[in-house]
């Protein structure tokens, strides 16, 4: 049986995604943000702290796109997935990498340094200088997207799901608005798949079964 | 033909290594750090400016240790790779984002607010909230390696170099001195491989005959 730890949009919203684009069985687990401050006792569930924690048999993983390639590659069953000997592999491995350690790092920060920091702590130039930086590296998606619908390919693979979140969470940090329009419309798409709405509708029912307010 | 297009010591020497670890012909072309400030022409190569930018045939990528997992599996041959039939391939693909995604982004923060930035905007509260991050992340290494030589399976492989890259950045910003007793040796050993040290003395030769200092 498949296990997920997620609090609530956070980046193991990646996962949860797609687990519902496959159909597939799994437990949810919702736990309050941070973990490593509000749920101690997942530190020995993962040491780390952070979610995701995904479980599957003897595999346990924590980085979100990680955990979507293995997923795609071990369920997909031709969805989700690209081959290693198809020609778009290597466009699809940098997106998958692209999504988290390129477009997601700065709204860490600027959610870290503009409203989860206590007041003293909050860095306004960081915030600013990492609002720019993901402006910026947006105008690669932008750019695919005006050859393409999707990143890869003719069809949705797990690399729009890790892109797709970070565009999800720059949503709800108020930078939707300034996205370029090619990647407005795709953020759109992306939300309008029933996979992804379902995705938001469990989360939300599990934690308010757990007692926890919509976050952020 | 491949060619790579680096800084020295930047995230582009981890696909410069793995080239290296797999003895393939490529053509290596070096540039001032950053070279959106300093290098306007590569915006037309790479227009996010960033390093690296990999070209092999039709194939164009951009994050690092995309292109080290792509090397792998394209021309490894049984070297660096792990099959997505192998009980490691999770923990595989776990390595290779947890080295970028969770480890890289804090140096770079560390090295941006700390070295690069001019005075006024240097922000050490982020230089020392970061490095704890860093050191805390690390633990996950240091334990890992309490059970086996390597991060995955019985051997070296792609994700090795990303961690390893993590660490070879960390040495040189000066936190190599807090590393844990595991993770000291584990450095140790990946610099000791005869193709990380072709593939420092390859990118100092080719940065001295492009008139670049050592960086950083």
């Amino acid at each position: 049986m498949i296990r997920l730890y997620h609090c609530e949009n956070a980046r193991s919203f990646r996962p949860l995604w797609a687990l519902e684009e496959l159909d597939l069985d799994y437990e949810l687990v919702m736990l309050p943000f941070p973990p490593r401050a509000h749920a101690r006792d997942y530190l020995a569930i993962n040491p780390l702290g952070t979610v995701p924690a995904f479980f599957d048999g003897d595999t346990a993983m924590t980085e979100s796109a990680a955990i979507c390639q293995y997923l795609a590659c071990r369920y997909g069953d031709g969805r989700l997935d690209v081959g290693a000997d198809a020609p778009d592999y290597g466009a699809y491995l940098n997106a998958l990498h692209f999504g988290e350690a390129t477009l997601t790092f700065p709204l860490a920060l600027i959610l870290r340094y503009g409203r989860l920091e206590a007041e003293p702590r909050r860095q306004p130039q960081v915030v600013e200088d990492y609002r720019r930086w993901f402006h910026g590296r947006l105008r690669a998606i932008e750019s695919r997207l005006a050859q393409r619908p999707h990143l890869c390919g003719e069809r949705f693979t797990a690399a729009d799901i890790v892109v797709g979140y970070a565009l999800h969470l720059a949503g709800l940090l108020g930078l939707g608005t300034d996205f370029l329009p090619m990647t407005a419309a795709y953020a759109q798409r992306l939300a309008a798949r029933p996979a992804f709405q379902r995705a938001l509708a469990r989360q939300r029912t599990a934690a308010a079964a757990a007692g926890l307010e919509p976050f952020p």
